[in-house]
C-alpha cells in the first residue's frame, strides 16, 4: 500500500500544497465576518462530497458545525474532530510573512493555520483521498466532525455532542494537537488534563483609602497573598490536604513514563530555566510534567495600585490543572475547605469559566497500539507515548460523554511550529509523513 | 490685637476673597504650560515685594523656586515653605464646578488648590499683610520658601535647601496640610512619616512560557507571593526582625496620643471597614494610626497574566512608611536580610524614587506650643496635636537638613476638603479663622 500511497502523494504534491495554501490563506479568525467561514466551509464541504463523504450541518448557537461521514466496508468506525478557525495573528510586525497568505521558504510553509489547525486537518482529508485512490474504498468507517469556535474555547462543543450521540458514535476518536517533539520524536497522546479558572476575592472597605490608612485598616492584597501562600510547600507542591489522593497510576503508564526523554539542556539553553521544580533528574522532571496537577496563579490585582492608595479590593486569579482520575468539583470543594482551615472564610472564591475533566485513554488500547505501529512504520521510529498531554483541552467530551478512546498529537507541526505565536509554520515533509501515517491508522485499525 | 486684626479682615473680605477666587483659578497643574506658572509666580512676587518683603528667585533644574523675606524687630525667624503647583483635576465628569473656576457656594468655595495648597499659602501671605496694617511691622523676621513642584514629588527640594542653608536658616518652619478634623477640632502635626518604594522582582525563565510548563517550572509569581507573605503575620503585623527596634516613644508622646479622638463609626459607616487591624478600641487604633510603621504591598505584576501562560518575570511593589527613629537605609538591609535568611536570595530587590526620612519636631518645643496656644485663642478649643501625621511628606529636608522644628497641618482645609480628588473645596470661615491663626503665631512666637 504505502508504496502505491507514496506515488499517490508524489503525484499530486503540487496540487494538495495548492489547496493546503488557499485553505490556510482564509482568514478564520474571531475578528473577521462570516464571509471567511462561509468560504472556508463551502471548501471543505466541497471537497467532502467530492470524495463521496455524506455531510451535514449541525447547528449551534454559534457557528454551525460540518458532519461527514464516509461508509466503508466495516460498520466501525474512526471519528476526526477537527476546527478550522484560527487564532489572531496578534502583532503583524512580528510576522516576517503576512500571516494569510502562506509562504514557502526552503520546505517551511508559513502562515496561520498551517499547524493549528488547518494543516493537520486538511492532511487528514488528503489521507482518505489518498487511501481510496489506492484501495477504491475504506475498509473501516470514517467521521468527521469540524467546527470553527475551537480557539473560543469550543462553547457549543459539549451540546453538540451529546445531541447527537448515535451519529458520533465511533470506536476512536482524533484530537487536534502538533505532532513532533525537539528531537523529531513523533508524539502521541493518550490523556489529558483538565482545567478550571478561580477568582479569589477580599474586600476590606467600602472604597480606595489614602495610605495613612495602612496601619489601621487590613490590606486586601496582603490578606490574598497570604492565603494564596498557604497553597503552596516552598518547593510549589500544592499544599491543600487531599489533593493528589485520587490520581492513579498503573504499570503501563509507569512503563511509557520510563521511556519519555528528558532533556535538560533544551530547558536551560531553550528556555533558559536554571532551576526546575524538583530535581533536575529525567524521571522527577518527567513525572511533573506530565501527571503532577498543580496551581498556576497567573494574576494578582488590586483595586488601586498606586503606592499611596490602599485599595479597599484585591483578587487572584487561580487555573487548576488536573490530571486523570481527579474530581474539578471535589478539588474546588477542598480548595474552599482548605481557604476555610487556614483561617480565610473571609474570602470569596468562585469558578469562572468552562470546567474541563481531565480524561484518560487506556494505553493499551486498540487505537494507541495502532498509531504507535502505524507511526512507526511511516517514521521509522517507535512514536513516544504520553500518558497525559501537558496542555489541555475539552478531550473529555468525547473520552466521557461518549465513552470513545481519544488520542491526540498526532499532526503536522514539530516542536517550532509556534501555533497561537507569530510565523506559524511547518515543515512540507512532516506533512506528507502525515498523510501517510493517517492512511496507515484508518487503513489498519 | 484680634479685634484690630479681625475688624482688618471684615473690611477687606471681599477683595481677598477675589484674590482667592483669581489666585486658584490659574491651572498650575504639570501638564499645563509654563504661561500659568509664570502668571501665578508674577501674582505670588507682586503681592509679596507690595508687602515689603525683599524677593529673590532660587533657580533649579527645573520650575525656579520663590524666596522672600521680612526682616522683623527681631533676627527671629519663621519660614513658611509652601507650593503652587496642583494636581491634574482627574476626570472632570466627577466635578460639579469647573476646577479651574473657583465657585463659591454657600460658604464653600470650590476649586482646585482651593485646600492644597493655594488657598493655606495666600492665607499666610494675608495674615501677614492683616499683621502689618495692625502693628505697622512684624516682631518676627518671616520668610517664604514657594516652590511649583510639590505635586510631582519636589524633585529639587532637598539640593535648593542644602544650598541655601542661611537664607533658609530660622527658628521654626510650617509645612503645607490640611486642617481640621472629622469633627472639627483643629489639628497640628508634629512629626512625619518617612518613605520609601521598593521593587521586588523574580525571573525564572527566558520568555513566558506554556502554561503546560507550569508542574516543572517555578512561577515567578507565586514565588514573590511566599515572599511578601513571610513579611507579615496573620494580623498584618510587619513580621521583619529588628522593624520596631528603634522607634522610640518618649512620655510626651504617650500623653498626646491619650488625647486624640478615635471615632470607630467613622470607620463603619463612611470608610465601611468592619474589621480593624489590632483591636477596634481608641488606644490600639490611634497608636497604629499614628505611631506604628508598616508596609503596603501596593501592586503585583506578572509578565503575561493569562490564564494559559506561565509568566517568567514577577514583581511586587512595596512602600515602607516609617516613623520617627526607623532609618530607612537600616530598614532596607533588614529587609533584604529577611529575604535572605527566608530563602528568598533569588529575589532582587530596589528602592524606586525617593527616600523620605521620618522627622519628628519635639512637642515641647516653643513653636508647638505657640501654635497650641493661639489656635485655643482663635478656635475657642485646644487643637489636638499629633506627635506623628499619617501621611508622609518631606518635612525631613527642613527637619534633618536644617535642623528646623517643623509643623504641619496648619492650613485652611477640612476633613471633606478632598485634596486631590474632585470637588477639592474649603469652607470660607476657615480660611477667615486661619488668617488670624497665622497671624497670633507670628505675634507671639
Amino acid at each position: 500500500m504505502s508504496d502505491l500511497l507514496e506515488k499517490f502523494i508524489m503525484e499530486n504534491k503540487n496540487r494538495m500544497f495548492e489547496e493546503l495554501s488557499y485553505f490556510c490563506s482564509i482568514p478564520t479568525t474571531s475578528s473577521e465576518g462570516s464571509i471567511h467561514f462561509n468560504k472556508c466551509e463551502n471548501f471543505l464541504v466541497q471537497y467532502l462530497n467530492k470524495l463521496g463523504f455524506e455531510v451535514k450541518f449541525l447547528p449551534t448557537p454559534g457557528k454551525k458545525m460540518i458532519y461527514a461521514k464516509l461508509q466503508g466496508q466495516q460498520d466501525r468506525s474512526l471519528l476526526f474532530y477537527n476546527h478550522y478557525d484560527v487564532v489572531n495573528p496578534g502583532l503583524i510586525s512580528q510576522w516576517d510573512t503576512p500571516p494569510f497568505e502562506p509562504t514557502l521558504i526552503g520546505d517551511k510553509l508559513f502562515g496561520r493555520g498551517t499547524s493549528d489547525h488547518k494543516g493537520s486537518l486538511l492532511a487528514r482529508i488528503h489521507a482518505v483521498e489518498g487511501l481510496l485512490n489506492v484501495e477504491r474504498r475504506l475498509q473501516l468507517t470514517t467521521k468527521f466532525l469540524i467546527e470553527a469556535e475551537e480557539e473560543e474555547g469550543s462553547p457549543h462543543l459539549r451540546q453538540v455532542v451529546l445531541d447527537n450521540r448515535s451519529l458520533l458514535q465511533a470506536e476512536a476518536c482524533f484530537y487536534p494537537g502538533w505532532r513532533r517533539d525537539e528531537q523529531d520524536r513523533p508524539r502521541v497522546n493518550a490523556g489529558s488534563r483538565g482545567s478550571f479558572v478561580v477568582r479569589v476575592s477580599c474586600r476590606t472597605a467600602a472604597k480606595n483609602l489614602h495610605e495613612a490608612y495602612a496601619p489601621l485598616v487590613p490590606n486586601p492584597l496582603t490578606r490574598i497573598v497570604q492565603a494564596i501562600s498557604t497553597l503552596f510547600t516552598k518547593g510549589q507542591d500544592v499544599a491543600i490536604r487531599g489533593f493528589f489522593d485520587d490520581i492513579y497510576i498503573d504499570n503501563l503508564m509507569e512503563k511509557a513514563l520510563e521511556n519519555i526523554p528528558f532533556d535538560p539542556s533544551f530547558y536551560q539553553q531553550e528556555l533558559g530555566v536554571s532551576q526546575l521544580l524538583g530535581e533536575m533528574n529525567r524521571e522527577v522532571a518527567v513525572r511533573r510534567n506530565l501527571i503532577q496537577p498543580t496551581i498556576l496563579v497567573f494574576s494578582l490585582k488590586a483595586s488601586s495600585e498606586q503606592k499611596d492608595i490602599l485599595a479597599n479590593e484585591a483578587e487572584a486569579w487561580l487555573r487548576f490543572q488536573l490530571v486523570p482520575d481527579q474530581n474539578p468539583d471535589k478539588i474546588f470543594w477542598l480548595f474552599q475547605k482548605h481557604l476555610h482551615d487556614n483561617g480565610f472564610s473571609d474570602l470569596e472564591a468562585f469558578i469562572v469559566g468552562p470546567i474541563i475533566k481531565p480524561s484518560r485513554t487506556p494505553i493499551d488500547s486498540s487505537i494507541i497500539k495502532t498509531v504507535l505501529k502505524s507511526g512507526e512504520k511511516v517514521y521509522g521510529c517507535q512514536p513516544i507515548l504520553v500518558p497525559v498531554s501537558s496542555g489541555s483541552g475539552p478531550k473529555d467530551i468525547f473520552v466521557q460523554e461518549l465513552g470513545i478512546p481519544t488520542v491526540a498529537d498526532v499532526g503536522v507541526g514539530y516542536s517550532k511550529s509556534n501555533d497561537h505565536g507569530p510565523n506559524e509554520h511547518i515543515r512540507l515533509n512532516d506533512y506528507w509523513l502525515n498523510i501517510q501515517h493517517i492512511a496507515e491508522i484508518i487503513r489498519t485499525f
